[in-house]
């Protein structure tokens, strides 16, 4: 996606061959028209998948997500990383794996808004260890619902998640494929 | 708002005289094409008023907020309730008290994103004692920018927040104001 791609080379930071801040626009100051932009991509990719609903996570994948559900007309789930005091009734859990801050955290969503009939999109700002993702379809898993697809906004291609989402069987559609962070310097996929 | 507010009434569980959960439309499941309608609504409110940034809080006011954004034009930040391995530079930070969970947390946002010159419309989810709200706005005064208004999806109009808000001087604009959760019925200021 290209205006994507242009946002990260004109405003993302290399912050080390693996890290790519992009708080610029997507994970602390959000550009609102990019988000259309990008909720727009993902419904043309996924617009015959027949999808009834968008599972994300909490807080990066919110806005993609929710542009993504108004262009396809569902509902967005979003798991929540803690439990709140309103949201204690019946949960679907899962752990997911953080190598970056190299912490474990439960991931939830209730169990009310989700359906063994729904065919899902999960929706997620960054994939790099695919680790948020595993753990997004096993919520999803758990409520015998589908697993449609994963739209992910951006894609270290050089990291193992793309891969093993692949090898599990699921469709991976990402808007911005990094091949390389190496020498400061954002190099994409054609 | 009509369509919030039938909304509220429609799917909104009132767990106690003060707690209404909205976990089907906006703090778990978000409704998309209400987010939309909620943020062409402060748009119009606050069209007049010279926004150059919206601040929020994650999660719940993610949504919102971008689609607010979108409609007025400027980009949104969405203050962070934990420091996070990427944005570990310049912040500036409040201290917020939740009287819901009894808790204290900081929040903060990066100094990168927010400027003396800004005209800021601070949005959030829920207005119930305003600590949110103040700590949203006590990051942009450090800032040295304007706080031009406060937009609420949910105001609880029975507890001290909007008072609060108003003595201090701010202008608030809340889409639904409930007079009162008693009987576990939702009753609306008109």
């Amino acid at each position: 996606m290209h205006a994507l791609e242009q946002k990260i080379l004109n405003e993302g930071i290399v912050l080390s061959n693996n890290v790519l801040k992009v708080d610029a626009f997507l994970n602390h100051q959000i550009d609102p028209v990019l988000m259309q932009q990008i909720g727009k991509e993902f419904a043309a990719r996924f617009k015959d998948a027949g999808i009834t609903k968008i599972i994300t996570i909490e807080a990066s994948g919110i806005a993609p997500a929710v542009m993504a559900g108004l262009e396809l007309g569902v509902q967005v789930i979003f798991a929540r990383k803690y439990q709140s005091l309103t949201l204690k009734d019946d949960l679907y859990r899962a752990k997911v794996y953080s190598f970056t801050k190299q912490t474990e955290s439960t991931i939830a969503i209730s169990n009310k808004h989700i359906h063994a009939t729904d065919k899902v999109l999960v929706i997620d700002d960054f994939l790099a260890n695919g680790q948020a993702a595993l753990g997004l379809a096993d919520l999803i898993h758990q409520a015998n619902a589908e697993v449609v697809g994963i739209g992910i906004v951006i894609e270290k291609s050089f990291q193992t998640g793309r891969d093993l989402l692949l090898n599990k069987g699921y469709r991976v559609e990402s808007l911005a494929r990094i091949a390389s962070l190496d020498n400061e310097k954002v190099t994409f996929i054609k």
